[in-house]
């Protein structure tokens, strides 16, 4: 289906890395960008290139940040930093932060172990996690330290928590997961068993 | 669920701007090029900015071409210049070639008449088209010229379709359109009564 245009298929096939885009939609979203003209290919190439020049990881959490070494939450004098949300990517922040029940910090680890696909324990970031925790022990050495573990509930995510629980070692660090159960606005009907024998175990008082 | 990012949040929305790319995917795509870093995102902006200054438009059929006035189809001497198939966007001329069974040319209207979101016909090639006709008609004056109108088949197709047919006047153009019938592969349970009705006016000997 294309027509045989050469900078165009480059384009397509630059889009097609795209994850979730096919080839289909690849030449949908070409079409549109030729289409639009010169505005909003400049305003895209612009956005691409701001990105790529100002948006560095966060030294200490490892999230990103565009104004700063240290990333907004990180820097911030509200969050407890005797509180340390672990997720797999920053992508996974900004659905903790949108529930608005978090005001503690991250740590990211940049990915799960798999050692399917490659990716060992020293591809992530936990040695800097411990090292981090090291660190505010000292800086708090009489306070509790809690670490809540927000990984997806998969294999990968099961892995990496169990790893995460052997190297923190006999660190007076307090490892919570996030709770599994209902979704909230979910139809009983919907959920899984394993989901509800878990929402039955950790029942609530009303 | 945004990081709060200023460079990142300018990305994700010139990302919302493309046809079917929601706040979500967007964030998907954002979230994936930057952590992809430099290469991606320099293939991608070079692609951009190629598209940008080499893709023009066919000065004779108004679909694009990258390397010279007339794009290939235009230019090929095996193409017969006596059949214009007009189509929407330069998309569907990808899409009839691929069907392998079209030797004529093209012309590219960019865009069907629709009053109600303001495109009527002087923004479209339509006068562009009938010059092109008077110009074919003098270089093969005894010779059948056909004109193959390859609109979607609703309301704007088949308002530009009529309108198409007045403008042409009493030109010797020969008039046809794609044939609407039962798709290939589908099962007759799922097509809709009105293309059931055309499949069995335009039935064809066995």
């Amino acid at each position: 289906m294309s027509l045989q245009i050469e900078s165009l298929n480059i384009l397509i096939h630059e889009l097609t890395r795209l994850p979730g885009i096919g080839e289909k939609t690849a030449q949908r979203l070409a079409y549109f960008i030729l289409r639009e003209g010169f505005q909003y290919n400049q305003a895209l190439r612009d956005a691409l290139s701001t990105v790529l020049e100002k948006v560095k990881e966060c030294s200490q959490c490892y999230s990103y940040t565009d104004d700063g070494e240290l990333c907004r939450i990180c820097r911030s004098p509200d969050r407890d930093p005797k509180i340390i949300c672990v997720v797999e990517e920053p992508f996974d922040i900004g659905k903790i932060e949108a529930s608005g029940s978090y005001r503690g910090l991250y740590h990211v680890l940049q990915g799960t172990i798999s050692p399917l696909e490659g990716v060992l324990p020293e591809h992530l970031k936990l040695q800097e996690l411990v090292r981090r925790v090291d660190q505010v022990l000292e800086q708090h050495p009489d306070q509790a330290l809690e670490l809540i573990v927000a990984l997806d509930a998969d294999l990968e995510g099961d892995t990496t928590s169990l790893y995460l629980t052997k190297i923190m070692g006999t660190r007076p660090v307090k490892k919570t997961r996030l709770a599994h159960g209902v979704p909230f606005g979910t139809d009983i009907d919907y959920i899984d068993r394993r989901t509800l024998g878990r929402a039955l175990e950790n029942r609530v008082e009303l």
